[in-house]
């Protein structure tokens, strides 16, 4: 694209009324990314200068900007919502370039080849203005602007204003627009508020240009690529279509999925060839799964990495926290806040697992908990084990080391330490005993010279080279 | 509508012999709701007087009826199921208006703009016999007379008795009838049994009256909407409909759904704007969720109140029991048998509450069990511990004042006061402690006066305002 | 159909790269049974004497195919990947029948009637060559040769090498043929690689036989029923149609599903009239439900049988077990592992049984492990209670006689004996007790005698019975 002879303004300033909640819908997240991001990384992708027209809740949608695009979108404020017109307006004096591309900030399908399409027959057809049109004349498919396209003259009529038929006149007006600059600066300050809504469109630019014999240019795209999202139910519609495009992609790539419409996978979502992806899986928030692995149905990965050739048993739930390889993880386990579990450990059901590694090869298969724990490698823990590391006023860790077995139902009364080939009785109450100072969980060189972020060292995340030390 | 000039008959004698069943069809649930009462609340609604046939399982059926309606809807038995016309037979007797409205039982998706409608054209047309058609030319769509409408007669021939291309004969009998009860009364008794079932169909009116060439009229209405239920798919089929309807209308009052299909909600649920609703959520039986909740996937809630902004972790069930405003439940909570959660509370995974409350602030936040349980504010329950309510023979109470302490791994010998402010040690075994009296929990001048039903009075559901009398 | 004119090759040599993974789509399974034996099995049924051409992953297929069929299926190897005719050739010293049936091995939803009429018209019409054919435009689904139809000549294009417009060719070549042996005899050392693959191609068989002037006929078959799988995309969609028709077939007789599109149940499962099965549950592998049961939402039976009237509620989890009449399941119950419920029996929420037996009429309702355990009739487990049945070295067994009440919180630690009418206290730790001999666990004269699988008699089976003799 040649960005130094065009330019883009999102219109991203309107309070989207008919969600009927206080949030901007433009901060709503679509397999995982807020929907305003769809447009700004495709702009920057495709190398346009942006300018956002922001309005309602623009603090929050520009801090979620910047997060993705540091300073390279600009902004300006419609204070007012006026209408699209009045938009642009604001926008002008930040109009430089030759040509002007609006779109509207609620539009996540929209691809590239649709703008570039665009541009190219603007471009070639000399066209004063030009916009994507779609077909759809389904009455329930939101507020969309009709195009009347006369023999000889073409104009675009708001649904509030609209009193034809849809079967007939089932063009619809996407939103997105590339106008000449000069005929944008001649004519915004001619528009009207002249119907229904009493505000400003930019659709009477194309009945100006259309009245004065200029070219006018328009491009079909299919709906779907091009449709908004002004309600709920918009929203849902337009993720649903995003949510297959995702799974689509990976099936592409070697990931075989049982009921593919059950899935929800987030757009910065990694998956290895030779993986199965059971029923009402979600993989939310960068997780990044091995190859080979089993993940079962109605479980759900945040910000989880797995190794290759994992099973995750049913109703599992892992956040931020990390698996190793030909491990078997569930059913119904939940291993929470930066645990780590080591290569072919085994985690069964009703267990928790939080702030806490365990080494490779160790178990805990039944009703257990384990929390500020750095567990060593080949460890077994008993059913209904519980790390009990709160005394009412501070956490206190628990340390086991290699090659223990700690009995059923034991209580392992915080700070305590297991040394190497212990055995606990079963129903043990294990306290107080002194505790060896575990280097890998703390280690004061290390201190003071690491750059790694403090929380990580709270676990011990090698188990089998460090634990030697203990 | 004009009840004075009409009146409805229900058909709902009939045994649905494509079920497969042994229960009568019209007790189905959809959305909540059996499906006989889909017709006669939209009846009550427009104030037609209602006669329903009854003949299978009728006591059942009546019995559901008379807890809708009381004895607002009169009834009339057909003992022997020889048909449609056989079942306005035994209806004859109660028809009293002009106008006799009939209709089946199972229409669960009909609405009142059709009956309306119906009547209306009905009237201006003078017509003797008016009914309703539908467009369909599915040949799995269950079984619907066909509709031939040569130039000057019309004609319903039965599923059974038609050999023609259904798609050249696409229009479908709905089985909604406007008759006149003159004409009804003058040619009920000409129906015959010539047909491949031998019953006396009502659709022979339609014929008598066209070879005649008295007035016979039609309404077109969509076939979703009249759409009968003969067959556990069709049962699925219309759910399905009425299902995506009531999301629908929440989605219109800000609700947010991430997968609006996989979702079920009853018909007598309400939810709070701003809420978001995560994939296969159950909302049943009246539940109420506040506004700014999350819902989390695979949670059932049935007969809950919800409390604003409270987050519903995933894999939560949620029975007959109230929680608080800003609460945390889950993953993996199981809340039933009338519990009480106060506001701020948590409630974490594998933890299971029952006929307790729960106090302001408190948390038992994994692998826990708390039954008979009067619990107060700012409490804090170790993991793993247990309320031991029930000593072979009866069950006993467990009270934990304001501020108390568990320890990890506590077993709660019932009965057992802890008192305020108290700390226990991990892995305790607390039993036989006095219990105070918990005047929320038994206050025998209360008892003698109040209306409240007695079950309510077994948990203290206020624990902060009464908790200083224990 | 006439066997002894008829023999069927099975083109199932290749290597589907296209799925991206590393085990050849034959073996992947769709409801449970591996894609190549729905044509394996159809053409067993329909008494085609079968030779299937292997080649890619071979000794594994043979495998599956011999598990199911035993040595009636003949095997060739086709070494090296030339195209279908290249396979068709390696065939060619198995060819003794009149006409040859040439089918591809990733058609899991033929069905015989398809077979039939293509047959019958192959005879009728004298063809030298017959296949299917299929009306599909879509160009994302699969890689399907046209069929191009002048008046006097037929021929097929294969996808790659055809430019045309698929929605004015929309024929597609379905890939199933039958061919007269004299004819294929003679032309198959005709057939080159001229085209973009450098593959021999079967489908130039019909473009000799057209130009030679010889009957060439096709039969039209519904798209989906002969629909390919050559991407995990395709296998998706396969898997939807076959899971769609099995649940309509239990519809049929008598099972009520809330969201059926959400259920998987495999091929050879069984389910009975009355019941009902909520959203989401998957029943795998053989399982046997009973009549009247509800199974709730989330659940996963495999390997499992469920007596009459039984209630599996939410998110519980069956493997290789048995549970009785009228008995309660879960919520979030684990039991797996060739454990056995009684009839009446309850097992509540965060219970995981394995490997044990629990009479009638028992219960154990809240967060407990009972494994390796012979629990008899009228039995109550206290919530919490932990069978410790590993020391560390090796497994022992818990016995709990009839009438025993478990408290809460109890560490039973095997090996144990409970006595009959025995109550234990909360929290009690109960060890060592002199175990008696439990003639079911253990009966050495059975053992020298019985035919039985000696796994089957770790547990006793039948408590009721045999429990006298503890």
């Amino acid at each position: 694209m040649p960005s130094e002879k065009l330019q883009a303004i999102i219109l991203a300033a309107g309070k989207a009324t008919r969600f009927k909640t206080d949030k901007s819908k433009l901060l709503e997240k679509i397999c995982g990314q807020e929907m305003i991001l769809y447009v700004t990384k495709l702009l920057e992708e495709i190398n346009i200068p942006t300018t956002a027209v922001v309005g309602f809740q623009r603090e929050a949608l520009q801090k979620t900007i910047k997060k993705q695009h540091n300073n390279r979108i600009n902004y300006t404020l419609q204070k007012e919502q006026k209408g699209t017109g009045h938009a642009l307006l604001c926008a002008q004096p930040h109009l430089t370039k030759e040509n002007i591309l609006v779109l509207n900030g609620d539009m996540p399908l929209i691809s590239k080849d649709i703008i570039n399409a665009l541009y190219e027959k603007h471009v070639k057809t000399e066209a004063k203005i030009s916009f994507v049109t779609a077909h759809n004349s389904d009455p329930t498919a939101g507020a969309y602007g009709r195009v009347i396209n006369n023999n000889k003259t073409i104009e675009i009529i708001e649904e509030k204003d609209f009193t034809g038929d849809i079967h007939e006149h089932c063009c619809i007006n996407a939103g997105i627009y590339i106008i000449k600059k000069q005929f944008l600066d001649n004519h915004i300050n001619n528009l009207t508020t002249e119907n229904k809504s009493h505000e400003f469109y930019i659709t009477d630019l194309v009945k100006i240009a259309s009245e004065k014999g200029l070219t006018v240019s328009t491009l079909s795209a299919p709906f779907d690529k091009v449709r908004g999202v002004n309600t709920l139910k918009e929203l849902w519609a337009a993720e649903q279509v995003k949510r297959a495009e995702v799974v689509k992609q990976w099936m592409n790539k070697g990931v075989r999925f049982s009921l593919a419409q059950s899935v929800h996978i987030d757009l910065n979502v990694t998956i290895g060839a030779g993986t199965y992806i059971d029923c009402n899986v979600h993989l939310l928030k960068g997780t990044q799964v091995g190859k080979n692995c089993t993940i079962n149905g109605f479980s759900t990965l945040s910000q989880a990495t797995v190794g290759d050739n994992t099973t995750i048993y049913p109703h599992s739930i892992i956040g931020n926290s990390t698996i190793g390889k030909n491990a078997k993880i569930g059913p119904f386990a939940c291993i929470h806040e930066e645990a780590t579990i080591g290569d072919d450990a085994i985690i069964g059901n009703f267990v928790e697992v939080r702030k806490s590694s365990i080494g490779n090869n160790s178990k805990a298969k039944h009703l257990t908990y384990l929390a500020n724990s750095c567990i060593g490698s080949n460890v077994t823990i008993g059913a209904g084990t519980i790390t009990c590391n709160h005394d009412g006023h501070q956490y206190h860790r628990t340390i086991i080391e290699n090659n223990v077995f700690i009995g059923a139902n034991n209580s392992l009364v915080a700070p305590v330490d297991i040394k190497e080939h212990t055995a606990t009785t079963a129903g043990a109450i294990i306290c107080n005993t002194p505790q060896t100072t575990c280097s890998i969980c703390y280690n004061p060189q290390e201190e003071s010279t690491s750059n790694q972020p403090k929380k990580k060292k709270r676990f011990c995340k090698k188990n089998k080279e460090h634990q030697v030390s203990l």
